[in-house]
């Protein structure tokens, strides 16, 4: 993607992706346009498309951003080889808290990223499903060595994966900040959840 | 919303919810143009607006069959009060295989009722989320039972209820009829998950 040099570059860049992100999940992909983006931004359409050329490459722009993030953040946090965490039941307990935290953090981004999947050239898919793959390869490495251990009860590592992906996405769908359960709490409790589902001694 | 009366009527009443379902899933509600949309039913476009006078009366009225097909499919597979199935494991084993079953069969209309509640009006909105709620309402009453029978483990009914939802909706994006797994199987994988994600003897 272009990118201008210099610091007003970046701040102009930065302010399109973040707008992007707020008028896409609100209104859909396809329903927002150029114009009302540039309106929200302050810049005129033009000025746009020296960032993003087409409105696609927009899109992918974003989902690579947050797909890149996400994986990034699950480097940061996961625990050091040898160390006592990183045995399959910490591991799982860190990868379930930095997901959920990571997606509550960043609802827009996690709205586009999962509604508008259909929008994008098949390439770029398929570039994007790739990056999904490899982050939900580390969940499955996870459940493939508690289950080689002994200490998680698994009948199919796909699945499970799936199964808990799914369920810990999920919580940016009803979780309010203003609701009767703080961020720590829900975390908390869909790591208990987890823990329950793959059989571990809770 | 309008009904002519006689089958021609409520045939290609149902053929315009047949091809709507399958564009809105393809394309996206706000993508999908009431013209492309009798082009597929081969109608006129006034056609259309005699069973649908707005686009949103058409997305609201798959919505509410969708919810009012989902609630009626576990009226019929609801064990019966009384039967042995009806205790919480019975019930919540039923809830699951229904509710999976169910979205499998039905794919293009979850997937439309799932990415477009944001295009609804918000008296429409609340009407289905109002339907969600009373299903959901069921199988947190499962949880409750469960929990108050001491057969299952679980902190938060309302928590655990809507992890499990996602969870056992979360099939549909994944699941494919040709890959490796029957659809009796991932139902029963999925049911092993469940009960032991609600702390239940397996």
């Amino acid at each position: 993607m272009a990118r201008t040099t210099g610091s007003d570059g970046e701040k102009t860049e930065a302010a399109i992706r973040e707008a992007a992100l707020e008028l896409i999940a609100r209104l859909g992909f396809e329903a927002m346009s150029m114009r009302q983006l540039a309106g929200q931004v302050g810049v005129q359409p033009a000025a746009l498309y020296r960032y993003f050329p087409t409105k696609e490459e927009l899109l992918y722009a974003l989902m690579c951003e947050h797909m890149e993030n996400l994986i990034a953040s699950w480097g940061e946090v996961r625990p050091a080889t040898g160390s006592e965490k990183e045995r399959p039941a910490g591991r799982l307990a860190a990868f379930v808290e930095n997901h959920i935290r990571f997606h509550l953090s960043r609802r827009n981004a996690t709205h586009v990223s999962n509604l508008e999947l259909r929008s994008l050239s098949e390439e770029r898919l398929r570039h994007i499903l790739g990056m999904r793959s490899q982050y939900e390869g580390e969940l499955r490495r996870i459940l493939a060595d508690g289950q080689s251990d002994g200490v998680f009860r698994i009948d199919d590592v796909a699945l499970t994966a799936m199964a808990i992906i799914q369920m810990i996405t999920g919580v940016i769908v009803w979780f309010r900040p203003e609701l009767r359960l703080s961020e720590d709490e829900v975390a908390a409790n869909y790591h208990t959840m987890t823990m329950r589902l793959v059989g571990a001694e809770t």
